[in-house]
Protein backbone atom coordinates (compact mmCIF):
# COMPACT_ATOMS: atom_id res chain seq x y z
CA UNK A 1 0.00 0.00 0.00
CA UNK A 2 1.11 3.29 -0.86
CA UNK A 3 -0.16 6.91 0.30
CA UNK A 4 -1.71 8.95 -2.53
CA UNK A 5 -2.46 12.74 -2.71
CA UNK A 6 -4.72 13.52 -5.68
CA UNK A 7 -6.10 16.72 -6.58
CA UNK A 8 -9.45 17.60 -8.23
CA UNK A 9 -10.35 21.33 -9.75
CA UNK A 10 -13.01 22.98 -10.89
CA UNK A 11 -15.04 22.25 -7.57
CA UNK A 12 -15.51 26.13 -7.17
CA UNK A 13 -18.22 26.36 -4.47
CA UNK A 14 -18.44 23.49 -3.32
CA UNK A 15 -19.82 23.21 0.20
CA UNK A 16 -18.90 21.01 3.51
CA UNK A 17 -22.08 19.01 2.89
CA UNK A 18 -21.26 18.17 -1.16
CA UNK A 19 -17.63 17.67 0.18
CA UNK A 20 -18.97 15.11 2.65
CA UNK A 21 -21.39 13.31 0.59
CA UNK A 22 -18.11 13.03 -2.31
CA UNK A 23 -15.77 11.63 0.00
CA UNK A 24 -18.52 9.30 1.52
CA UNK A 25 -19.73 7.84 -2.10
CA UNK A 26 -16.02 6.81 -2.51
CA UNK A 27 -15.54 5.49 0.69
CA UNK A 28 -18.78 3.79 0.38
CA UNK A 29 -17.33 1.69 -2.75
CA UNK A 30 -13.23 2.25 -1.56
CA UNK A 31 -12.64 -1.66 -0.68
CA UNK A 32 -13.64 -3.01 -3.53
CA UNK A 33 -10.36 -1.55 -5.14
CA UNK A 34 -8.62 -1.84 -2.13
CA UNK A 35 -7.89 1.45 -1.16
CA UNK A 36 -8.50 4.03 1.98
CA UNK A 37 -9.36 7.48 1.92
CA UNK A 38 -8.05 9.17 4.82
CA UNK A 39 -8.92 12.80 4.33
CA UNK A 40 -10.26 15.18 1.95
CA UNK A 41 -9.82 18.98 2.13
CA UNK A 42 -11.64 21.35 -0.24
CA UNK A 43 -10.78 25.04 -0.97
CA UNK A 44 -14.27 26.36 -2.28
CA UNK A 45 -12.76 29.63 -3.54
CA UNK A 46 -10.49 28.46 -6.13
CA UNK A 47 -12.17 25.17 -6.63
CA UNK A 48 -8.87 22.82 -5.18
CA UNK A 49 -10.02 19.59 -3.68
CA UNK A 50 -6.57 17.43 -2.17
CA UNK A 51 -8.06 13.60 -1.37
CA UNK A 52 -5.04 11.45 0.80
CA UNK A 53 -5.68 8.04 0.91
CA UNK A 54 -3.90 4.82 0.99
CA UNK A 55 -3.90 2.14 -1.87
CA UNK A 56 -2.67 -0.21 -4.13
CA UNK A 57 -2.12 1.84 -7.26
CA UNK A 58 -2.50 5.50 -8.46
CA UNK A 59 -5.46 3.70 -11.03
CA UNK A 60 -7.40 1.86 -7.92
CA UNK A 61 -7.89 5.66 -6.80
CA UNK A 62 -8.65 6.86 -10.33
CA UNK A 63 -11.53 4.08 -10.82
CA UNK A 64 -12.86 4.58 -7.16
CA UNK A 65 -13.22 8.42 -7.97
CA UNK A 66 -14.70 7.74 -11.65
CA UNK A 67 -17.32 5.28 -10.59
CA UNK A 68 -18.47 7.98 -7.94
CA UNK A 69 -18.40 10.97 -11.01
CA UNK A 70 -15.20 12.65 -9.75
CA UNK A 71 -11.88 11.53 -11.36
CA UNK A 72 -8.83 13.12 -9.97
CA UNK A 73 -6.97 15.68 -12.14
CA UNK A 74 -3.34 14.69 -10.53
CA UNK A 75 -2.66 11.72 -8.20
CA UNK A 76 0.51 11.57 -6.95
CA UNK A 77 2.09 8.45 -4.69
CA UNK A 78 3.89 10.35 -1.88
CA UNK A 79 5.99 7.87 -0.03
CA UNK A 80 7.50 10.19 1.72
CA UNK A 81 5.95 12.12 4.71
CA UNK A 82 7.30 14.40 8.03
CA UNK B 1 -6.95 29.78 12.84
CA UNK B 2 -7.61 28.70 9.66
CA UNK B 3 -6.30 25.32 7.48
CA UNK B 4 -3.99 25.89 4.44
CA UNK B 5 -2.51 23.32 1.83
CA UNK B 6 0.64 24.63 0.08
CA UNK B 7 2.30 23.00 -2.72
CA UNK B 8 5.59 23.05 -3.83
CA UNK B 9 6.66 21.77 -7.38
CA UNK B 10 10.27 21.43 -8.56
CA UNK B 11 11.48 18.98 -5.87
CA UNK B 12 12.44 16.29 -7.86
CA UNK B 13 14.32 13.91 -6.00
CA UNK B 14 13.92 15.07 -2.51
CA UNK B 15 14.88 12.83 -0.37
CA UNK B 16 13.16 11.43 3.16
CA UNK B 17 15.89 13.23 5.26
CA UNK B 18 15.57 16.49 2.79
CA UNK B 19 12.17 16.59 3.43
CA UNK B 20 12.05 16.03 7.77
CA UNK B 21 14.94 18.95 7.67
CA UNK B 22 12.81 21.42 5.24
CA UNK B 23 10.18 20.63 7.38
CA UNK B 24 11.63 20.90 10.98
CA UNK B 25 13.45 24.21 9.98
CA UNK B 26 9.99 25.72 8.94
CA UNK B 27 8.46 24.24 12.54
CA UNK B 28 11.54 25.56 14.47
CA UNK B 29 10.70 29.20 13.47
CA UNK B 30 6.89 28.72 13.00
CA UNK B 31 5.35 30.14 16.51
CA UNK B 32 7.03 33.34 15.18
CA UNK B 33 4.08 34.10 12.47
CA UNK B 34 1.33 31.89 15.06
CA UNK B 35 1.58 29.06 12.47
CA UNK B 36 1.48 25.39 13.09
CA UNK B 37 2.81 23.02 10.55
CA UNK B 38 0.79 19.48 10.83
CA UNK B 39 2.26 17.19 8.26
CA UNK B 40 4.29 17.20 4.92
CA UNK B 41 3.62 15.20 1.67
CA UNK B 42 6.08 14.73 -1.25
CA UNK B 43 6.35 12.70 -4.63
CA UNK B 44 9.84 13.09 -4.86
CA UNK B 45 9.18 11.41 -8.97
CA UNK B 46 7.05 14.56 -9.59
CA UNK B 47 8.90 16.96 -7.50
CA UNK B 48 5.60 18.07 -5.82
CA UNK B 49 5.52 18.70 -2.12
CA UNK B 50 2.02 18.94 -0.44
CA UNK B 51 1.95 20.77 3.04
CA UNK B 52 -0.85 20.92 5.71
CA UNK B 53 -1.19 24.03 8.20
CA UNK B 54 -3.34 25.88 10.75
CA UNK B 55 -2.08 29.79 10.43
CA UNK B 56 -3.53 32.95 10.43
CA UNK B 57 -3.19 33.55 6.47
CA UNK B 58 -1.61 32.40 4.03
CA UNK B 59 1.22 35.56 3.79
CA UNK B 60 1.90 34.01 7.16
CA UNK B 61 3.04 30.88 6.19
CA UNK B 62 4.61 32.11 3.12
CA UNK B 63 7.13 34.37 5.50
CA UNK B 64 8.61 30.80 7.14
CA UNK B 65 8.74 28.97 3.90
CA UNK B 66 10.24 32.15 2.37
CA UNK B 67 12.81 32.36 5.43
CA UNK B 68 13.91 28.86 5.58
CA UNK B 69 14.56 28.80 1.94
CA UNK B 70 11.33 27.34 0.22
CA UNK B 71 8.51 29.04 -0.95
CA UNK B 72 5.16 27.69 -1.72
CA UNK B 73 3.69 28.08 -5.48
CA UNK B 74 0.64 27.69 -4.31
CA UNK B 75 -1.42 28.17 -0.97
CA UNK B 76 -4.74 27.55 -0.28
CA UNK B 77 -7.11 27.94 2.58
CA UNK B 78 -8.94 24.33 3.19
CA UNK B 79 -11.52 25.48 5.69
CA UNK B 80 -13.77 22.34 4.38
CA UNK B 81 -12.52 18.90 5.59
CA UNK B 82 -14.27 15.27 5.29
Amino acid sequence: MTQFMDVHHGMKGITADQLKQAHQADVDIETEEGVRFEKVWADPQSGTVYCLSDAPSAEAVQRIHGRTGHQADEIHSVPLTA
